[in-house]
Order: structure tokens, then C-alpha cells, then sequence
């Protein structure tokens, strides 16, 4: 009880000391404020330093040479005495200075050297005393620093100094504030990271006084939002320690502009109204052919939708056979969703109504908002929705796809085949590949959801709810920008242990110049950041569209891997090389076959076969070899994932090869064993065919490529490991 | 007429310093075999480097004061002295050393001192003189060296120096030797080059002296090839010049094995029997089905060669209704091709019958050779096809297709569509994925060749071959090693300036440690000298075997550009963003719009669509609108390639699109516009349909993807700029 009710004595005084930092700072930063300026001097950024135990060059005035004696005592390795006089200008000329003095006795004679020098050079000098400063040791160059992220705030950057690195921009960033085990992570994600470790018999640096320093240095900017960028350069690590020679930080010029956020509760909420409603308003419904209002209504009627279907149209009675309303407000019952097929300058007001009749959802299909210069009328019905509480998805969008309610509220053609994959895209004619692309090859999917101008609903909102839809199982999203990237990476970081999350960032080259008052920022371009924090975040970039929509099919039918070992079982020694570098590209681990397993494998393939990794079971062998190798690579609890060669001979033709090998699999699955299998056919057409067979029956199979297999099993890989299900990364890159 | 007759004495001059040169190096190598060792000291070393003038650190014996001020004055900068004598050991100790010394007068004083010392600390010491020499410079620490690779032979080497540079492995690669230009390219082709060019105010490196450094190590070992390995490590380059500050020579263990080279005449006879014979001799034909010599039969037969036919087979009388022969022996007439398809141990004696039928070109189906173990088998077999002057294809392939000779000696399915492309490939399983894929894309394919063991006729002949073929505009190889891979230069520097090469060189990622006895040895992993060697050779490389396939398909149909101006024209926005980074990731230029260019796209798209580059017409546009915005990109001289983003709406549907694209550049065409244009199409099902009809019609088109119509558009810009049909290369990666 007693240890519950009193907070220990240590907490309340790091509490304290912790109080104490920040009054210092805020000290500081106020002065300089209230001075016009926005960059900090290097006193003032050694104060600041010294608040938040930034380490840098130990330094104190003595002012007898006992004190003198304690504080070179008190740093490691040399230190440089200097007189403190107001009036010595030119300390050196006065033999003020003495550099490269170690231990007790040479501090001693120093201090007396420079006093007596002094008072002999200028008698009437007022001396105040010495001061003793750590001196530099030699050691490896990094920076460290933060800047101020336009779409994910403040952002901890880590990286080597020197002219260099600066040229080959090898950096890597986080959101601040890090932990340890995230700062930890920075010193390994970087290209040269092996220098941090030590090469040629170099030893390795201190690893944690640089990650105190990011650590550190993160929490600053975190506990000061006005602090714009740090620069910690250069900052010498040395196997004892890590030093910042120079620290350089700036003030923000204006506040961030906060973005509203909804609790989970409230977007959870809204967004079952919005995914599974009981009742849909098309306000704007058209008999008349060629209109979107009249496609949304087909598409609705004919999609099957078993709710209420209300079209809204004072010219109607009858739309596609149902009851028309002239207004909303006429609608009978409660209405979940109000789908908007108007033209953009009636929306306000239509949106008002609505607001007025409850509605909590409202997708609003029309452009003419900010992508056409009109974002007046945007933030009118911005502000619309807010004062009634309504959620709005779009404006700009072909709408949306709830497959697993037959809602199709879009003015595309309804798409039939459910399944566990969610889509969305910011753009439209991106929507229009997702459909074409998940239609012919019956990509199994739950929505389409297309998120246009993102004036409110956005990625962070759909994660927030595929996250808990039972029918999604990955979720895979095209995005330009993100409108608030600390609400994404919440959302992904909650979602990603449960499902993978692909992602497809478009925009990645354009970054170009970005002016920086710091070196740190100078390095931040865009994609960079955007690259490094979705990592931490858990996503999977997909590199392009087609590798987007390629793993959005393919991730739900792989099983996850329960551990690294990678088995190549190929009928082509040539696909064997192949697949082997497309392992490699993705970081996967070819296993080292025990010599038992070998052996195992070598009594089913010809003598010339070569077991090993890959397994060649070569060209001419019949279905059994291929089916024995399959089913004793998966029955082997030492093996993790399965990646198969098939080439098309005569003796084992390429729907054979696929029947075996989904029985196979099936049979596995029936005795508790799933694990991933890949596979690349190589031949004649029929390899198609046999492809889409394996894809149906659980096995990510492709005709004509090697690589595309393997890229699926590695970006389940890449999940299972971001999602904890694996040991730690393999590899960072 | 004098000057013609007469060598000019400075070129006279010349090849004698060059012939000293080489019979310095020479006598030092023939000393260091002599002695027993394979390495050279560092004296040998700098013997050498100072025949062929690599520059080292100068330095020389001075007998006198005068000298040594004579000496110093010819280096740059300060200079270090130091006492040569036998009997002093540690010259330091002696006071024998002086270090950084500067000008005539701290000569002599220090030559006075160093001499002064020596004979105070060891009066008996016989003096020889004072070794002056210059002291290095701090500079930019670079790497030049040479290495033998299995491959390619003399390779020389470039990279920065440094424990980082060796971490990050920043190096390039070169055939040796090197001329001025392609030495001077290797200081671009490095990750680091902007170090070279100075950054943030350090001046730029003397970058022909490192080019002079370069070129003199690649003449080195061309010169001698018993020389193994060469490192200048480190060169310090510096604005002034480039010094080798240590020279690491080691020589080979044994002779390097040299493969048989035939002319390129003997090469294009051979290959033209081959690929448009008159008469194939079938050795092994049978008419038991399931059979190879059955299959083959048939396909000849099936497949319509024009020319005779023979079966070979002492048990039949016909087969597939051709009169069958006992032995080749037996065949009337000349007869261009044997194929044999007889199992591996009785090829050797068929063959010999072939020789003496006079037969020169051999295609051997069988396996069961090298690739099995049975190296001798297939030893046996290239020295009875040497003795007979028979040049062999395989043996262990799938065999070959010359569709124009419409000649299917394979024993898979005849392939049916006559086009341009070439293809070969090591191996069967990626032979068949050629074959399947050319079908189902409609692929024009002039020939299809199988390699497999390449015991004698490899790429390299291919090369040559389809270089002069008139049915073949488009060359693309699987390849998992070279045989020789200074002939395959050659043979692709021959080719490049008239067709594209496309290679897919397998087992990239294999390369793993190898054992070497110098820096640049160690750096000269396989794949990177593939790469830069490759890249040498104006080879394009393609990333994998789907990439490779898709180039071949396409590079054939993409006129040439005549400029670097690449142009989007997209109604989706969303595609623009994506076609824009892919133009970015493949090194592609988009063109900067003029204000006049940009206005004329402006009169025909929505003011809130979006001039500048990508064009974005948006999505709602009538037909009208892409073929005025097309016609105005093809139409402005300086437009060289259009990059087109479709997006499907029921305003233009796909193939209304597909029709009026293809019209618009048919228009061009016919006004002697061509230019080449992709597209990418985003929409429902029918951009398939559209998208090959378009390819059809001359435009490389694919639905649901960004990526890979602008990834064929920057193959054909690699190429048009390996083949000199461009301005230089924009960027070296």
C-alpha cells in the first residue's frame, strides 16, 4: 500500500530535474525570442545541450587551480586551459592558452603559467579565472538532428558526417520522440552502418552514447514544438563516448496547423454507418442515362444491395423503380449514408439538409473542389459537415465499394468477387486500375473506397476500420500525401500486427529542393522521410502500381511464414539462379539444407540433380519427383516457405504440375502444416492456366517470371516481421 | 610524300621510351620469378610505376648538398631528407631524418644537420648521400587498380578510397585497356563522383591526372598479363595532380587458358548454314511418339521448312513420311545442319560420321554432358567437331527456331508469329518461358535459340549472326556466365550501333566472398564488373526475366528518339504522379515546356486541367481532347517521346482511345513523324483489349500498370544513347 500511495523518492526527483530542464530551456528560448531572433547562439544551444544532458565538450570556469584540477578530473582525456579576462582580447598573444594538458600535475603548472604569462603581459588585467575544456577526441563524424516534417511533424534524423556522406545522402529518420530500442535501430539502417560497428580492426564506438544523443535530442523537440531544427554536426563518436563538437538550433517562424482527430470510438462508428448502412439517399438519382447519378442508382439497384435505397430528385417520382424524394428531408427513417451526384455548387446546401435529417456519412462524388482552384467551396462544405457532425469521403471520387453488403455506391460497374482484400486510392483513374486489375484476375476483395481531395475521411480512418473488419484481411492503398502522418502511423502501428498494409506512395521523385536553415534538413528530402517512418510504421511499400496490385492479391492467400528458411525446389537448374537472386533482392534467407534434409531430397531426384539450395530435381523428371520434393519440403519443420521452379515438359505437363501441387498443399493443411508457397512456371501457354489453378488453390503462382513470385513471398516476409510474428529484421534495406 | 614515308621522329621517340619501358618491367618481373615470390616489393613496385610513368611520390639519392637542393626543387611542395647508409639501421635514432622541409635554403641546413648527426652518433658509418623525397599532400585518398577476372580478363578499377568507400563498395569497372575518354568515365560512374568535382567549396580534384593514373595501370597489364593484380592504394589526388602513395603489384600463378576464336567471316558462313539451311539431317528421327527425334521430326515437318528434310535412323525405312537413312553417310547431297537427337553417349561416333559427311553445323539436343558430371563425354565431342571443322550448338538445349526459314528443330510446339525479335537463353526452363510468353502476346520473334552448355557456339556468335540478320531488329539473351567475355564485347560493340541488345544475366547475387590478394580484388565482386562491363558495351540489362521478355516485345515496336524531351499527356492526375517517378527511376528527362508549347495545350484542355509536364487534361475529356493534345506532342519538333496516361470513362472508352491513338500516329507516320510513344491505361477490363491493339498499332501500351510502359521507353533511350544516337548520357546509373 505504502509503495502505491508515495511515488518513490527517485521518480520525484527525475520529475523535478525533468521540470527544471525544460524551465531552462523555455528560459532560453524566450530570451531569444524576446531578442528577434530565431537561431540560438552556440552558448545559448550549449545551455539547452547541458538542460536535456545533450553530451558535448565538458567545459567550467576555475577559478583557483584546485578547482582547475577537479574539472579537467572530471572530463575524459585531454582538456585546453584558457584565462577568462574581460580585458585579454587576444588570449593566445597574451599566452592565455595552453592545449593538450593531462592529468593533475600538467593542469597545475598550466594554470600557473597562464596566470603568471597573463599578469606579466598585462598587469592590469582583472582575471576571473581559467577555463578548463574538454578537449575533442579523434573519432568517426555522424550527425544528429531533428527537423520539422510538413506531413509527419517532428522527425529525428541520424546519419555519418563528412563531405562524403553528404554526397551519398546516407541518412535515415524516425518520428520523435525514439525510444532506445528505435534509436538503437537508426544506427543499423543506415548504408555504412558497418563503420559504426568498426572495419580494418577499428574498434567499435560507444553505440549507446549515440543513441542517448537521438534520444535525447528527439525529446527536446518533442517537449518544444516552436524548436523547428536541431543539428547536432558534428557529433565524434569514439568507443568512449559521443560528443556533439557543434550543436545549432532554430526557431519555428509561425504555429502548426493542427488537424482535427476523431477517437477511435467516433471513426469506428462512423465508419460501420458509412462500410455497412441499412439505408443509402443518392441525392441527385437520374432516370437519364449518361449520368452519374443515374449510374450510382443502377449500380446500387443492380448490385443487389439489400437496404433501403432513397433517391433524392424533385423532378422524379420514380427512380430506377424506386420512390423518389424531393428533398432528403423527406426521406422516411433513419439514413446512414447520402451519396452526393450533384454538381459541386449545390452540395453546401444538399449537405444541409442532410445535416439537418441526421445523416452521419455523406460520399461526395462530384469534382469542382480544391483540384480545380475551388477551395472555398470546399471548405464551405468543410464546414457544413463539422457544424452537423457529418463524416464526409471525397469530394472528387468514382465513390465507393462495400462488397461484402453488395454496395457498390460508385458510377463504375459493381464488382462480384468477395474476398479479404481492402482497396483505396486517392486517385481516381487509380481506382479504375484497381478495378480493372482485381476483375480479371478475380482478385478476392471487401472495398474499393476512393478518397479523392480527402477533405475528412482519409487513410488513417479506413485503416482505423479495416483494422476491425472481419472480412479484410490486407489492406492496400495508393496515396499521394498523407494529410496528418502521425495519425497514419497510429493507425497502421495498431493495424499491422493484425494485417499487412501495403502501401504505394506516389510522388516519391518529386521532392526536389526543400530550403533547410540546417544540414539535418537539407538531407530530409520527402521520399526519404516518407520511406523510413512508413518502415517504422510497419507498411509495405509497394515500389509501383502493378507490384501494389500484385501483392494486394497475393498476400491474403500465402500463409505466414513461422521462420526464415527459404527452400528453392526448381525443374529448371536455369529458374533456379533466377529465383535464387530474387530471393536475395528480397531479403529472404536461403536455407542451408542440414545434411539429413539433403539426403532426403537427393532419394527422390536423379543422381545429376543437384540437392543443395536451390534443389534442382531437373528438366525430365515425372509428377512424382515433383511431388515428393513438394510434399517433403513441407512436411520438414525445419523449412519455412517453399519456392518452386516448374519447367513444361511432356512428362509432367503444366495442369498436372498444378494439381499435384494444390493436392499436395491441401493435404498438408489438412494435418495442420500451411506454409507459404511460391511458384514460377516456365512454358508453353498452358503455364497460364495452371497459374490462375495454383493462385485459386492457395499457391502465389505467375507464368513467365521469377521474380514475381518471390517479391510477394518477401513482402510477406517483410509483415511478418514488422508484425512481430518473426525475429528481429534480417535485413533493413 | 616525306611526311608519309618518314616516321616522325617524336613517334620514332615514343615507341622507344615504350620499349624500354617494357623491358624495364621485364627484367623486374623476370628478377621477382626468379627470386620465387609472386609479389613485388615496394622498390619492384615503384620500378615499375616509374616505366610507365604512374606518378609516385618523387624522390632520389643526393651524393651532395646541391643535389639534394636540385632534387627537392623538382617535386611540388616540402620534401622529406633522409640518410642513406649500410650500416645505419634506425636512421631516426641517428637523427638521419628530417621531415617537411621547404626550399633551398632549409635544404641544405637540413642536409648539413642530418649529415652532421650521423656522423656524431656512429663516426665509423659510411654515408652513401640523403634520399630527398616528396612528401605526400593531403588530398582525396582515391583507389585505381587492375584485376584479372575469370570473364572478362584485365579489368581495371576506380573508386575513392577509405574505410567508408570499402564499406560501401563504390567502385567501377572497365575493360583494360582503357583509352582517355572511357578512363575519364569512370570518374563519373562512381556514386561519390560530385566528391571528385569538389563540394561545399573544396576545389576539384586534377581529373586527368587520375585519368593518366588509370589508363597507365590498364596499359600496365595489358602489357604484361602475367601481372595478376594491381593497386595504387591510396592515390591522393589533389587539385594539383594525382600521386600513388603505394603500389601493390602480384603476378599470376599460371598461364590464363585461351578459348578458340574464329573470324568474324568464318562466324557469319557458319551461322548462315545454321539458321538458313537448305537440308537438316535428322539423326536419331523416330516414329514412336513421346519420343524427341519424333518430336523434332515433326516440327520440322509441321512447322513447313522449305528446304529437305532427312531423317536418320538405321531401323526405320520413313518417318513422318520422309525416306529414312541408315547413316548420315547415306543422306544424298549437301547437307547444312545435323540435329542430333540420339542419347549423349553415342553422339560422339555420329558426329564423326557427320565430319566426314562434310557437314558443318551440329545441334545437339541430348543431355547427359558437362551439365551432369560427364565433362569428358562432352570434351570427346568438341575435339571430334574440331577435327571436322563442325561448329556444335549445345549440346543439353531445347534446340532452335529460325521462324523466317520457318525451321522448327525443337521438340517443342512450332512457334507461329514472324517478327523481329531474336532470343536465346542458357537455359530450357527459361527457353520455355520464352516461347510461351511470345506466343501469348503476339510477339514477332525472328529466332529463338537454346544454348544450354555452350560447348562452342555461344552469344557471341549469336551476336555477330543476328547482327547482320535483315529479320532481326531486337536481340535479347538469358545468360548465366560468358565463355569469353572480351569476345562478347566485341561482338556487342559491333551490334549495338545497329539493333538493341537486351541481356538477363543470371546468378547476379551469387557472387560471395572471393579470395584475392588486393583491395581491388577483394572490390571486384562478379556482378558489379558484369555491370560496368556490360554497361562498357552498350549492353542493356535487364533486371529479371519478365523485365527482359517485356523489353524484347517492345523495343521493336518504339521508333528511335531523337531527343531526350519526354512529354506526359494524362487525364488522370493520379497516373501522371506515377508515370512521372517512373520517368524519373529510369533516368529519363521530362521535358521543361516552352510558354508558347505550353499555351497551345492550354487551347484545347479544361482551365482547371493542368499544362506544365505531366499535361493533365482530366479525367472527364471527350475523345477530341486526346487526339488534339497527342496530335500536338507528336506534331512539335521539340517533343521527342510522349509518355500517355489513359484513364477509362464512359466520355472515351478504352477502345475508342486504343482506335484514335493509333489513327493519330498513323497520321504522323505518314507525314514522316515518328517518335516513340507509351501508354498506360487505367480502367476496367477493356484497357487489355485496348492495350493490345495499341501495341499492335505501334504504341507500347499495358493496362493496370505505370511501371512498365516507361520502363520499355527508358530501354530504348539506353540504347539509342549506347548506340551514339543521342547526345551524351544524361546519368551513368
Amino acid at each position: 500500500m505504502a509503495v502505491q500511495a508515495q511515488e518513490p523518492a527517485q521518480d520525484r526527483s527525475r520529475r523535478d530535474e525533468e521540470r527544471q530542464a525544460r524551465e531552462q530551456v523555455a528560459a532560453v528560448l524566450a530570451a531569444v525570442r524576446a531578442d528577434g531572433r530565431n537561431a540560438l547562439t552556440a552558448p545559448e544551444g550549449k545551455l539547452v545541450a547541458d538542460a536535456y544532458g545533450i553530451a558535448t565538450p565538458g567545459e567550467g570556469l576555475a577559478a583557483d587551480v584546485d578547482a582547475a584540477v577537479a574539472l579537467a578530473a572530471r572530463f575524459d582525456g585531454p582538456v585546453v586551459l584558457k584565462i577568462v579576462s574581460p580585458d585579454i582580447l587576444h588570449k593566445s598573444e597574451a599566452g592565455g592558452v595552453v592545449v593538450g594538458v593531462t592529468g593533475a600535475t600538467q593542469v597545475r603548472a598550466a594554470f600557473h603559467r597562464i596566470v603568471a604569462s597573463v599578469r606579466a603581459h598585462a598587469p592590469a588585467a582583472r582575471i576571473d579565472g581559467v577555463q578548463v575544456q574538454q578537449m575533442l577526441p579523434a573519432g568517426q563524424e555522424v550527425i544528429v538532428g531533428a527537423v520539422t516534417d510538413p506531413t509527419f511533424g517532428k522527425v529525428v534524423a541520424f546519419g555519418l558526417g563528412g563531405v562524403l556522406v553528404e554526397v551519398l545522402r546516407d541518412v535515415t529518420f524516425r518520428l520523435a520522440p525514439v525510444d532506445t530500442d528505435e534509436a538503437a535501430s537508426m544506427l543499423d539502417s543506415i548504408k555504412a552502418a558497418q563503420v559504426l560497428r568498426g572495419v580494418r580492426g577499428a574498434p567499435p564506438v560507444d553505440r549507446w552514447a549515440l543513441v542517448e544523443q537521438i534520444r535525447r535530442v528527439s525529446r527536446l523537440v518533442t517537449d518544444f514544438p516552436e524548436i523547428a531544427e536541431v543539428d547536432l554536426n558534428p557529433v565524434i563518436a569514439t568507443p568512449e563516448g559521443a560528443l556533439a563538437a557543434d550543436i545549432r538550433i532554430i526557431l519555428a517562424e509561425g504555429a502548426p496547423v493542427e488537424r482535427p482527430r476523431f477517437s477511435r470510438e467516433e471513426i469506428l462508428t462512423a465508419m460501420n454507418r458509412l462500410m455497412r448502412p441499412r439505408s443509402v439517399a443518392v441525392i441527385g438519382a437520374s432516370n437519364e442515362a449518361g449520368k452519374i447519378g443515374n449510374s450510382v442508382m443502377r449500380n446500387l439497384v443492380d448490385g443487389g444491395f439489400a437496404g433501403d435505397i432513397h433517391p433524392v430528385n424533385p423532378k422524379a417520382d420514380d427512380i430506377a423503380g424506386r420512390k423518389a424524394y424531393a428533398s432528403v428531408l423527406d426521406v422516411p427513417g433513419e439514413v446512414d449514408v447520402a451519396v452526393f451526384a450533384i454538381p459541386a455548387r449545390f452540395v453546401a446546401a444538399a449537405l444541409r439538409e442532410a445535416g439537418r435529417k441526421g445523416i452521419p456519412t455523406a460520399v461526395l462524388i462530384p469534382s469542382g473542389f480544391a483540384e480545380t482552384g475551388e477551395q472555398a467551396l470546399q471548405d464551405e462544405v468543410v464546414a457544413v459537415a463539422r457544424e452537423y457532425g457529418i463524416r464526409l469521403l471525397g469530394p472528387n471520387i468514382y465513390g465507393y465499394y462495400s462488397t461484402w453488403q453488395d454496395l457498390c455506391a460508385t458510377f463504375c460497374t459493381p464488382y462480384d468477387v468477395k474476398g479479404p482484400v481492402a482497396l483505396s486510392s486517392q486517385s481516381g483513374g487509380i481506382g479504375m486500375a484497381i478495378l480493372g486489375f482485381a476483375r480479371t484476375t478475380r482478385t478476392g476483395v471487401s472495398a474499393i473506397v476512393g478518397l479523392g481531395n480527402k477533405s475528412d475521411v482519409d487513410e488513417d480512418d479506413l485503416l482505423t476500420y479495416f483494422g476491425e473488419d472481419e472480412h479484410t484481411s490486407c489492406i492496400a492503398m495508393h496515396l499521394e500525401d498523407l494529410k496528418d502522418g502521425r495519425a497514419f502511423v497510429a493507425a497502421a502501428r495498431a493495424t499491422v500486427p493484425k494485417k499487412p498494409v501495403v502501401v504505394l506512395k506516389a510522388g516519391r521523385t518529386s521532392a526536389g529542393a526543400r530550403a533547410a536553415g540546417s544540414h539535418t534538413g537539407a538531407l530530409a528530402g520527402d521520399d526519404k522521410v516518407y520511406d523510413d517512418i512508413l518502415r517504422q510504421a510497419g507498411v509495405i511499400r509497394a515500389p509501383g502500381l502493378k507490384d501494389m496490385l500484385e501483392y494486394a492479391r497475393a498476400l491474403p492467400v500465402l500463409p505466414t511464414p513461422k521462420g526464415d528458411n527459404v527452400v528453392i525446389i526448381t525443374g529448371a537448374g536455369g529458374s533456379g539462379v533466377l529465383l535464387s537472386d530474387a530471393c536475395v533482392d528480397n531479403g529472404l534467407t536461403l536455407m542451408e539444407i542440414p545434411p539429413d534434409l539433403d539426403a532426403a531430397f537427393m532419394r527422390y531426384i536423379p543422381p545429376f540433380g543437384a540437392a543443395g539450395n536451390p534443389i534442382d530435381i531437373t528438366g525430365g523428371e515425372p509428377p512424382a519427383t515433383y511431388e515428393a520434393t513438394i510434399r517433403l519440403g513441407l512436411e520438414d519443420p525445419r523449412v519455412h516457405a517453399l519456392v518452386l521452379g516448374y519447367w513444361h515438359t511432356i512428362v509432367t505437363p503444366p495442369m498436372v504440375f498444378a494439381e499435384l501441387t494444390a493436392r499436395v498443399v491441401a493435404e498438408a493443411k489438412a494435418k495442420g502444416i500451411e506454409k507459404p508457397v511460391v511458384a514460377s512456371l516456365a512454358g508453353d501457354t498452358e503455364v497460364e492456366q495452371a497459374a490462375a489453378y495454383l493462385f485459386e488453390h492457395g499457391v502465389v503462382a505467375y507464368p513467365y517470371s521469377t521474380e514475381e513470385p518471390v517479391a510477394a513471398l518477401g513482402a510477406k516476409y517483410r509483415w511478418a516481421r514488422a508484425a512481430g510474428l518473426l525475429g528481429s529484421p534480417g535485413r533493413n534495406r
